[in-house]
């Protein structure tokens, strides 16, 4: 299945796909729904372009929304923000911008950039830079390609831009962290400038599709009774891990990101076991009655037992049903520089990553 | 006395002068003579234009350092650091510059415009944007004139760029000091974009000129062993507040600020009073035995009671001789505009200025 245009239809898909490959982060697909079909009821559809097609003289900024999501659910953006990362960091540029990509796939991250396509009037690379989310700037696979967060351009609601044109990554990310909190604890960013030819090589082909057709699975499982976990899992090649019921969720908002650890008791099959989920804005590691069964680079996302509704860590409650499970991540996550960027260790855990 | 181009010869005169207008705050002048003397000395002498010249076609930016004065001290800025802050704010405008102008003056912000200048092989304009120095970006007369911060531009000694273009001066300073404090609490600064028109209007004249004469005026008062701060007070249309010695100084590094309080015990004719000064990077009030007797907008210098040289709040120590006078600001401080920007009321005391 190959999109090749999003409208308003399309937009309730995308969102609970990407907030499924969102693996409890890239924000809250009510509010990546709410934005982008305002957006393309204001300037009609949006054209998506394969990553294959991209030309060779395309100039490509990623969008995003980076902060807690904790605070991202209250504090929303303005309706001007989206564009105006990537019109400013195109200024500092002095280039001419002509494509829009998606930095990460995610329930905000994975429409946003369609509210800058659809804001800006330019076409969206169907693709992402990670096939997931992670919840650190430089945790994209054009990192691995050299290609740089830097320079970037950061807006808050209000107006407020901001470019950083650092000597790394590392001091993209401390100075565009901290630039996020003083803003408010989110905002829009662009980075990750791209000729045609990186974009080709460094992105994770039709992760849009991708997010529409889960989402669409999941709706249709809905409609007919079926499982929506089970339809999600053999699409995405995963592997069940836990049904059971949230007992506990420790979670505090430091640092800008939304940390913590979930409890749940076992149901079904999983009655009698405990499963624990330990979260930075993403579900990193999953652990069995105290055996680790899942980690990241891997994806591990977590669902609502009966709707298949992607369940965010900012959304975790005490009694949820949940399903979880694990799927594969893009195989260059599992190189040595992928799990140096975003591995079980960078985590601060001190483990070899469990494959999918 | 006008000069037409600033030699490494002149230097320690401009430092020195230079430390005696920032009223306590401004920068160390030992640094700011290190430093410029490097520059002149590897690009030659750097060309003076006096304010009335600057053609209308200028594009002038002003360049400083920021941040908290008891960090530079120990936190040098690298070589190149200086003229990347006006090239990357340049970039951003995407403006051909002109002219470089010092943003206020003090023993280090007199002093880095002319490494700027020199590094970038512009000329400098004789004048400042203060005619004293004041601790926040927004407190400096192009304010008063609707020219803004925003967008400016901030560096640090590691090469890292951040340029903020913000909705008003408020959010250039809290982004930017709160960049400065990530980038270690100091920083070098471009910002106030002004034609030359705009520069003519709202600079104070001569800044550089007059620095270099009052340093003179030290240097030649303790050759001819006569008193340095009397020959001051008197170019400056000053009034003797204090002559005493430092018994105590309250000091602290906080939100990028040093903050605190000096008290002093009289010597001579002051025998037997009280004097306080209270901080913050600048000497804002003064009291001789419980009353106010100076206060901002007007310039509290402190000077060594036997050298004349000017004593930094950073550089306050117990045992201190000092010599305490007040002196004129700029007229355009004591307007509404300018009250309200950095009057009394402005750091926190409820006092009406006090009329040097």
């Amino acid at each position: 299945m190959t999109m090749r245009e999003i409208t308003v239809d399309d937009v309730e898909d995308i969102a609970s796909g990407a907030a499924i490959l969102g693996t409890g982060g890239g924000g809250d697909p009510y509010i990546g729904r709410l934005l982008a079909a305002a957006a393309l009821r204001e300037h009609g559809p949006v054209r998506l372009v394969p990553l294959a097609e991209v030309p060779d003289d395309a100039e490509v900024l990623t969008v995003a929304m980076m902060g807690a999501p904790t605070v991202m659910v209250e504090k929303l953006p303005s309706g001007d923000q989206v564009g105006l990362a990537p019109r400013a960091l195109a200024t500092y540029l002095g280039r001419k911008l002509t494509h829009i990509a998606c930095a990460e796939a995610g329930g905000v991250n994975s429409l946003i950039p369609v509210v800058a396509a659809a804001q800006l009037g330019l076409p969206l690379i169907d693709a992402d830079g990670m096939g997931r989310a992670f919840p650190e700037i430089q945790m994209i696979l054009p990192t691995i390609y050299g290609i740089t967060t830097t320079p970037m351009a950061l807006t808050d609601e209000k107006g407020n831009r901001s470019v950083f044109d650092t000597v790394d990554n590392m001091w993209a990310e401390r100075l565009a962290r901290t630039a996020t909190i003083e803003m408010g604890c989110s905002a829009m960013i662009s980075a990750y400038a791209m000729s045609g030819p990186q974009a080709r090589e460094s992105l994770v082909p039709a992760t849009l599709s991708l997010c529409a057709e889960l989402g669409a699975l999941v709706r249709s499982a809905r409609e007919t009774h079926a499982d929506p976990a089970a339809a999600v899992i053999a699409r995405m090649g995963g592997r069940h891990l836990f049904t059971g019921k949230v007992v506990d969720v420790e979670r505090r908002t430091a640092d800008g990101f939304a940390r913590g650890v979930a409890r749940l008791s076992g149901m079904g099959d999983d009655t009698g076991a405990e499963f624990v989920l330990r979260f930075q804005n993403e579900n990193l590691v999953a652990e069995r009655d105290g055996a680790v069964t899942a980690s990241v680079p891997d994806l591990i996302c977590s669902v609502d037992q009966e709707t298949g509704v992607a369940i965010t860590t900012e959304g975790l409650r005490y009694g949820q049903r949940m399903t979880v499970f694990t799927a594969p991540a893009d195989p260059r996550w599992h190189s040595e520089a992928g799990l140096a960027l975003a591995g079980p260790r960078y985590f601060g855990y001190d483990i070899d990553p469990v494959v999918a």
